[in-house]
């Protein structure tokens, strides 16, 4: 799979640090809101940009694997939860609301239809397969899945969306998660996999045994992003890696949620490493692997509020912090225009 | 110094926890967030309160210990930004007004006298005494300092303010928290001393020499903090102590800011340890002493975001945060409303 990006335009990063260095306030003060604005500023390709349109992806589908009991709840949450977040109820809706933020709501691959025609129908399969059993998916609906991905990205883009979080609903998405990363790091499924919402110790211990089984069983290639999602993946998963290249393509800056979605953050960083440019860090997730993957990607999360609900929610959570931050590149004043003179920086 | 403070009410705490617990979310997969809002709803003795009225008040005082260059910018620097934060140009400006706050800056104890009416004159003296040769403020006007952050949250509690963050803009002020932390800890200046705004590396052996040397001079008794404040103090520091008894006395939740405002929230503590029920960590100091504190405090931060302004800009970046923790409280649905099993919690 091949996605040309263009790297991040270095004369507007330069512009917007010597903003920043001529603002009447101690140099470097505001630490990484001066690093997530100048990264947006090469992502732009302008030190005028405003991020007042924002927008929440919440790719939803079900997963095969969910028969193995891997999971405390049914695959029939995941309708019921989808649709929930298209309503005003859900946390990702009220969050979303709080900060001028619009959710989409996609279908990429639900085990039943929903009559809600606010959910954007992109399915794919109805639901994966079960992966301790066969492949999740085949190598060429990996590739629509992404696909999807990219052209949510490119529609968002087109109406004026400056800023995208990642979003997950699918019961079982901590499994497939959990083999995809194993499998990346090459670490046993123990390391790498946690409860899960509200999985018992027990549970805990067969969740394991079904993932190492089934990469046992399949083998994927770790060279190769599209036979790992193909052979344990999921097609939300496999949708998001699609936004987060989506975000180089159209250069729109992407928001990594929890742990699913730095799953799908570092898939896409290993099918184009350039895609790491528009993506940034928000929480950490609770799951362990959680700051694992952020530290593959080299990306450093600025908040720690030990949330865990899944939705986009930690990533939404940073709305408001990018919001002020370009509040203050726009607002704020210079030195020269309050008459003192400029910190000096040592080294 | 003798502060009543009632305790949190645990029955209203109980109802904003057993509100989280049914909420349709994994149990306690919002994390600080849930606790955040339990403390809140302890301290307003309600389990239906808003967020709507925020402030920071700003703390504004010069200190004597200036004249042994231990900063890099001088004490006219403190009148000419405590101005430009009542306009709406400093960062702390930005940011409150984009978060819906207001600002409060307090004169109580700069050099000279300001022409902005917008700055509230509670003025103890002009600038503490130089404290490397006598001590910075007599007890008599540390306990008037410590009065007019009491009386000030008193003031805003009775016009419906229900957030405050604290701030404070004093050329030298790290200098004063270093000296008042290391008393305290019990640790030599130079495990507890930073570059403040910019220091180079001699001055910051200068300045901590400086801390290490009055402290041998006045031994500070560290079990009394009106001695600690009187020999090594600020006046800011001192205000800010009343803003945190204020919070326990008033009943409002008050945001801990950077290195300064927790020195001062540690202080408060000494003076009644049920002050911190009412205080809230919020971001970590890039001073080196600044998360030292916070453990004193056993208060955990969520915002990592390098930051190191002052001005309260730290503590204000989390009312986005509170806001949006308040928002899920009063918005968000039950299982019963959507109709799946709530989540087993299994410990």
């Amino acid at each position: 799979m091949e996605i040309y990006i263009e790297p991040l335009d270095a004369g507007c990063m330069k512009i917007v640090e010597y903003k920043f260095n001529n603002m009447a306030k101690p140099l470097k003060s505001l630490g990484k809101l001066e690093d997530i604005m100048i990264k947006c500023a090469g992502i732009f390709k302008s030190a005028n940009f405003t991020l007042e349109k924002k927008a929440t992806i919440v790719m939803c589908s079900d997963n095969g694997i969910v028969a193995q009991n891997v999971t405390q709840t049914g695959s029939e949450v995941t309708k019921i939860v989808a649709e929930n977040m298209t309503g005003d109820k859900a946390t990702i809706s009220v969050l979303c609301k709080s900060s001028g933020a619009d959710v989409f709501v996609v279908d990429i691959g639900m085990n039943t239809d929903s009559e809600n025609t606010d959910i954007i129908n992109k399915k794919i399969m109805y639901g994966t397969n079960d992966f301790s059993k066969e492949k999740a998916i085949s190598p060429q609906d990996v590739k629509k899945a992404i696909q999807v991905g990219i052209d949510m990205v490119k529609q968002l883009s087109g109406q004026g969306y400056t800023l995208i979080a990642t979003g997950e609903m699918g019961i079982g998405n901590t499994t497939t998660s959990s083999a995809i990363i194993a499998c990346i790091l090459e670490q046993d499924a123990g390391v790498v996999t946690g409860r899960g919402a509200g999985l018992s110790l027990s549970g805990l211990e067969h969740k394991v045994s079904v993932i190492n089984q089934a990469l046992q069983l399949h083998k994927p290639n770790n060279k190769d992003m599209i036979d790992v999602l193909s052979k344990v993946g999921g097609l939300d998963i496999a949708g998001l890696v699609g936004v987060f290249l989506g975000g180089g393509l159209y250069r729109v800056p992407i928001l990594i949620d929890g742990f699913i979605s730095s799953t799908a953050a570092l898939v896409a960083v290993n099918i184009n490493p350039l895609a790491k440019d528009f993506m940034f860090a928000t929480h950490v997730s609770a799951e362990p692997a959680g700051k694992m993957v952020l530290d593959k990607l080299e990306l450093a999360p600025f908040l720690f509020l030990d949330m865990h609900l899944g939705e986009g929610t930690g990533a939404a959570m940073a709305f408001s912090t990018f919001q002020l931050a370009n509040n203050i590149l726009q607002q704020m004043c210079d030195f020269k225009d309050i008459n003192i003179e400029k910190y000096q920086e040592f080294k």
